[in-house]
């Protein structure tokens, strides 16, 4: 296939998908739900084939679970489109209005970005997520999902693709592209595509960003920290901790390294090894920890690792701005927790901690774009330009500058003619 | 110099920037006015010795004019301070207040980027505008100026320096790094600097995004078009066009071809070449447009091309459908205006062309910072991540979410012991 022909067809759609109305958006979108609902038998034996090759192939039970498409991730899928159409339209929004001078009035306004490749993991459902945040805010998707779940991706695109072009979307609304080979060729393709949002390991992140002038956005890898203070309540802390390890141990707000201020660390780490969920968790502690609690060693190396396993690092710090300088230093920006009572510590560190979710006696899991409120996420961004943290539709749109004028010319104002008389409307 | 332990340093001290209080972030500004007044005679000394070297050298004359920095400009200069000073402050912004559950408390916040590298061009005012926006926004900047102005930047800077650190800015607020081959070492420091700002040539641009993982803000180039609909008020036409093109030839927002409705060409393309100030300006034109006046044959390649000079292609195109595909297939998504009286033809346009500036009957030249009312600018971006058009404070904050919980864990939402109840505070 030519994919710089393809995008740039998709690029041509793209202006076209710019400039439709929220109403046929929202439609689409409906459409789309009805569709997924009654042709859900199809997506459900596509989803068999899926699992039966895995199985047969061995891949790791975590792979085996997050393929599964089965009833209530369809529920799933309904309920957030649900939500997604009723959030308000993120396109065409006035940002800025301002009268520049007599007859010259200046407006921001949103709009799509245009072309964006998601490149995401095994989980099927994420393909819908996707490509209707892309619809919603008026981008053309081109949409490469892991290869275990090729059969059910195939056919939860089928139906959207058919019912989106059926509701008046562009041909090009939604591509997907099949072969690994594919994406070496998009990441040249930077004349048409307009973001990368790459979903998976932190290499595959990296090779991406490595190998592409396209803008990328998201996370390489999310190495999460909770700091104990020396005034955190030890009711909330081992919760806290225990939630951010073990709720979800793949994910990529999921804590990997704690770090324990001196003065608590001889109550509160024996309580940690005590919990009852402890005995799964592999400890690996700083010398002064080892001192306190029986466990591995702990390098430098485990302080940069996202271990997405059941191991946790620790350290012992002196004070608050060494956890933080730790957290600055070996963390990956996502998202870090302190434990405290102490309303000035938690400011302090909620402000110089440099990461896209700062939290103050909360588990770190809950950064996500659902639990924030979002309706759905494309993903999480470690990134400071443009979006940060959960990225939702907001995420999805950039703005543009109108100037409407009735002749004028530069020339008056340089030579003094006539004068700027800044005047929000 | 060890670039990474320098910036390593630089990026310590951000953290440090990132909590000033706007009080004294403004009286660091306040202070290095009045810094750069009182030791005025030693900045132009300074750029006598510039000036002179650029006529030794035989600098072309566009250059030697940028060099000035006479009192007219450090009136500028002391004004756009002042105006800099009386905005309002562009941190600790709350931009999302959200309850996600009882004592679950989302806030998003914006503050600074970090540390953000400029290279800039001749223009020694530059740096006054870059260096005094960065302290506004609470970033650190590391700054690489033009070689022809070493003298007067270094004299800039020492005076902005000294002044800054004794007002209580951090010693790495801002960083002066005056070899060519700094900007290949800087390139690499991607683990500290967050930011490139690149104000130079296309290949200089196109270097620097090809040679870094740091995410890149600016544009390479300008190819700005004025399309001139059937619907055209002649009268607006001709100064609009003549304003685009000659009022400042070498700006990146100056136009560069011109497209014309075949059914107004016969009256305008004459009217163009009998304007006063046409002499000057050589045109090339598409085979229909020599059938109409005389000029040199434009090629594909002059659609692409930035001329930054008296130089102006000209084409005829059927419609506005046709307009808008050349503007988005040849041009730079930069600055483009459509002279009509139709409002419908002027909306299509302005939604469908894809750039960060879209004009209805007015100059291409008002695509700028201080024209937009936004103070000053550090550059113009046609990215479409971030900041898009002219860039001021907004462009030079992100953001981060804060979470404020009572000990919540995510496994009680999981499992259905609690439900998030989202409510704007």
């Amino acid at each position: 296939m030519n994919y710089k022909e393809l995008t740039r067809q998709i690029k041509l759609d793209s202006y076209q998908m710019s400039s439709l109305p929220l109403s046929l958006r929202n439609q689409a979108l409906a459409d789309i739900q009805d569709g997924l609902f009654r042709q859900r038998e199809k997506i459900f034996a596509a989803n068999q084939e899926d699992l039966d090759s895995a199985i047969r192939n061995q891949e790791p039970q975590p792979i085996i679970n997050r393929l599964v498409f089965d009833h209530h991730k369809l529920d799933d899928v309904i309920q957030g489109l649900d939500s997604l159409i009723g959030l308000p339209d993120p396109l065409f929004r006035t940002q800025l209005h301002r009268e520049l001078d007599q007859g010259l009035v200046l407006r921001r306004e949103t709009c799509p970005i245009g072309v964006i490749g998601v490149i995401f993991e095994s989980r099927p459902d994420a393909l819908v997520q996707i490509s209707s945040l892309c619809i919603k805010s008026g981008n053309c998707s081109i949409l490469k999902g892991g290869r275990e779940a090729a059969k059910t991706n195939r056919a939860l695109f089928d139906i959207i693709y058919e019912t989106g072009t059926n509701a008046g979307l562009p041909a090009g609304f939604m591509t997907l592209v099949e072969s690994r080979e594919a994406i070496d060729e998009l990441l040249h393709c930077d004349e048409s595509i307009d973001l990368l949002i790459p979903r998976g390991s932190n290499q595959f992140v990296q090779y991406i960003m490595d190998h592409s002038r396209i803008p990328v956005m998201g996370h390489a890898d999310g190495v999460c920290h909770v700091y104990i203070d020396k005034d955190a309540d030890p009711d909330k802390a081992l919760p806290v901790i225990m939630d951010s390890k073990v709720q979800y141990v793949t994910a990529c707000n999921t804590l990997e390294t704690l770090l324990v201020h001196r003065d608590v660390a001889d109550e509160l780490l024996p309580a940690l090894v005590d919990s009852s969920y402890t005995g799964s968790v592999e400890l690996r502690g700083c010398p002064d920890t080892m001192k306190i609690i029986p466990c591995k060693p702990a390098t430098e190396i485990d302080y940069k690792t996202e271990y997405l396993d059941y191991i946790l690092a620790i350290r012992i710090v002196d004070s608050l701005e060494q956890a933080i300088e730790h957290i600055n230093r070996y963390g990956s920006h996502h998202t870090d927790c302190i434990v405290t009572e102490d309303q000035q510590s938690a400011d302090t560190f909620m402000t110089l901690v440099d990461s896209a979710n700062v939290y103050q006696n909360c588990s770190t899991r809950f950064a996500d774009g659902f639990r924030y409120g979002f309706g759905a996420e494309v993903g999480i961004s470690t990134g400071k330009l443009h979006a940060r943290g959960p990225v939702g539709l907001e995420g999805l749109v950039t703005y543009k500058y109108k100037l409407t004028g009735n002749g004028h010319i530069v020339a008056d104002y340089a030579e003094g003619r006539k004068k700027f008389n800044f005047k929000e409307v």
